[in-house]
Order: C-alpha cells, then structure tokens, then sequence
C-alpha cells in the first residue's frame, strides 16, 4: 500500500495561515482590510484616488500597492493623501500572505481605521492566494467586456463586492449589461455591486458609503 | 562544501525543450505561428475576428484559444471562418508548451498557412512562458491605461510586435501617447507598432499587411 503525500495542500495551507495571522493582527489593532483586485487598468488606483479626499476626513486610511514594477501606484496614492507602502512582487503576479506580512510591519498599525490592498493586476491568480483581508472586492470595468464573468468565473465567484468602472464609456463601447449581470449572478448571487465612473464621479457615493459603513461595523464588532 | 541543485531551472528548460519541439513541428510544416498575448478584455478575439476575413482569402488559418474557462473566443473564432481548438488551462494564469503540443495533435497542420495562438488574458505569465510561436504579439489597448509599459516591463520587452488597439476612444479617455511611447521605447527599441481600432477598422490595413509579410518570409525561408 503506498501513501500519497498532500504536498500541495501543504503549500496552500502554508499561505493561509500566514493570512490568517495577518487578519487577526489587522483585527486586533481596529483596522479593516480590503483586498482590491482587477485586470491591469481596470482603476484600481483610481478608484483610490477618488475615495482618499472623501473618506480621510472621517478615517484613518493606509494603502498597500502590489506590482510587478515600479512605484506609480503608491505614489499616486500618497499624493492623494495616503499613508503608501510599495510591494513589488519582482514576476510574481498576485500578492501573497508573506508578502502583505512584511508590508504590514512598515506600518504603524494602530494608527489607522482602514487598509486598502491593491494586488498585482490580474483576474486570475489573486483570486487563489488569500492575504488577511477581511473583505474581497473586484473593479470590473466596461471596457473590458462583458463577457469576463464567464471567462474568470474563479475571481467573480470568490469576492463579496464588485465595482463596475467607467460606466461614462458605456455610450461608445458594445457593453451587454444583462448579459455581465446574468454571469455574475450564476458566480455569485450574494455580490453586492457598484456602479459608477472615476472619471466623472457618478455613482462614488454609494461606494464610499458601502466602505465607510463595512469599516464601522468591523470596529463595534 | 555543498552543491546547489538548480532545480527550477530545470523546470524551465522542460518547458522550453517542448517549445522549441513545437516551432520545429510548426516550421516542418510550414505554418507561421503567432503568440497573441494581452490584458483580459483588450481585444484578442476581437482582432482575430477582424484579421480572418481579409486574410482567409489569401492563405488557411487556425485559431488556438487559452482561457481559464469557457469556449466564448474559439466559438468566436470559428464564426469568423477559422478552424478553432479551445484550451482551459482550468485554473492557469498561461499557456505553456506542453497545452499546444496537446493543441497541435488536433489540428492537420499540413493545411494550415498561419496558426494564431490566443493566450490566457494576463500581461505577467504568459511573457515566462515560450510555447514555440515564431513571433509574440502584444495588444495593448487605449483604456488600460498609458502607464502599462512601465508597471509590466516583463511583457514590453519580450514581444516583437505591438497593437495598440481602441483608438477610436482616444476623445474620451486620457492616454498619454508620448508618456506611453517612452516606456515602450525604454523597454524595446526594436519594437514595430500598429495603432488601430477593432471597432472603426482605422489601422487594421498595416496590421494585416505586416502578418500577411512575415507569414510569407517564414514560408519561402
């Protein structure tokens, strides 16, 4: 009788309790945590952008940049206001649990309500490597397509919240609503969702205010 | 004194022994072989649809799709005239050598002029991974962004050949060419590139025109 051995499961698992780790540290110092994640150019940093004038006055914000390269991210961020820590992953193409660890001890954690997450552009990877974020959300954004939640169903089944940006393109662009929704919703019924534009504003309220209440009800709890 | 055993290295080399296995069956066979890498959603398919009916006239096309899941792009492609083979990597951010080798056993390559192999949407690992195409492809498209070059360098500097697909939303988005131009540039010098747009049409006839050549060049070579 031979024995197989999980190793596999073992290396997952290696990831996961580490990301545990990280949620419990995050909980404990009364920070909630987003992991925001989309395909490259989808407006990870600029929904950022817009949400940091808006939600500073009321919190405390950190923001957290996964890239392959460069430091175009987090440098937007903290101009924009934000406390920005750097990870460049070197060809890693989704953040892991170790590498948020070492970017959560750059931080003063106590000192901040908020932790926003953005990982390496991507539609697939992200999805499979939990970080210790206590909550998923995925920027869609119209000018990729409607036909993406069929494509990648595993990041639209494994989020709880999901953005739809640049919804001002919608006029120029062949963006079949329905049918993105009806995708969605085969993935993942329980997905609240958001849409709106950047670039003009509209729609940002119920979004900033989605976040805003996730934020105070994780720290009563 | 120990020795270090490279043992990732080896893993590469697999990969790459079976790619150039590939271009040899490929270029045996005399089929010109194209790696069309890009984002989620920045127009492969919609390329592909485009570049057939001009093209079929003149030489016999296949059409390889990767994607994580679904069979939407090669449904896409064999509407449009190709012969079509789906690969889902399942949960595979890439292509590798070893999906097309499988790929290639369904088609009679013998008949075929131009193979044009659609990888998994991502601007990261598919640039790791040779499969044995003759030349890669990068689409770039106007809404992703003007900063791509410099936040995935990896995917800049591998590829021969650039479309900047989606110009018909130049008005409505800002993109920086010249910003963009640079990164290309500081990245591959040698890279030729088509702008155009899936939609309008607008520079397609460059595009078609620089296939419809190299296909040729690599069939009288």
């Amino acid at each position: 009788m031979t024995e197989r051995i999980p190793v596999v499961e073992n290396i997952l698992n290696a990831n996961d309790r580490i990301a545990l780790d990280n949620q419990k540290r995050l909980t404990d110092a009364g920070v909630f945590c987003i992991n925001l994640m989309a395909s490259p150019g989808a407006g990870k940093t600029s929904l950022i952008e817009r949400m940091l004038p808006v939600l500073s006055e009321r919190m405390s914000i950190a923001v957290i940049d996964g890239d392959v390269a460069s430091s175009i991210d987090a440098d937007r961020a903290a101009a924009a206001g934000a406390t920005a820590v750097q990870i460049n992953t070197g060809g890693q193409c989704h953040l892991d649990a170790t590498q948020l660890r070492h970017a959560l001890d750059e931080l003063e954690l106590g000192t901040f309500d908020l932790l926003i997450v953005e990982n390496v552009g991507n539609l697939i990877c992200p999805a499979s490597f939990k970080i210790g974020a206590h909550t998923s959300v995925l920027i869609a954004s119209v000018p990729e397509g409607d036909d993406k939640p069929y494509k990648y169903p595993g990041m639209y089944h494994g989020v709880d919240a999901l953005v739809i940006n640049k919804t001002d393109l919608l006029p120029y662009i062949d963006f079949d609503m329905p049918y993105f929704r009806r995708g969605v919703e085969l993935l993942n019924q329980e997905l609240v969702s958001f849409p709106l534009s950047c670039k003009t504003g509209e729609g940002l309220d119920a979004w900033i205010r989605w976040v805003e209440e996730r934020t105070a009800q994780a720290q009563k709890a």
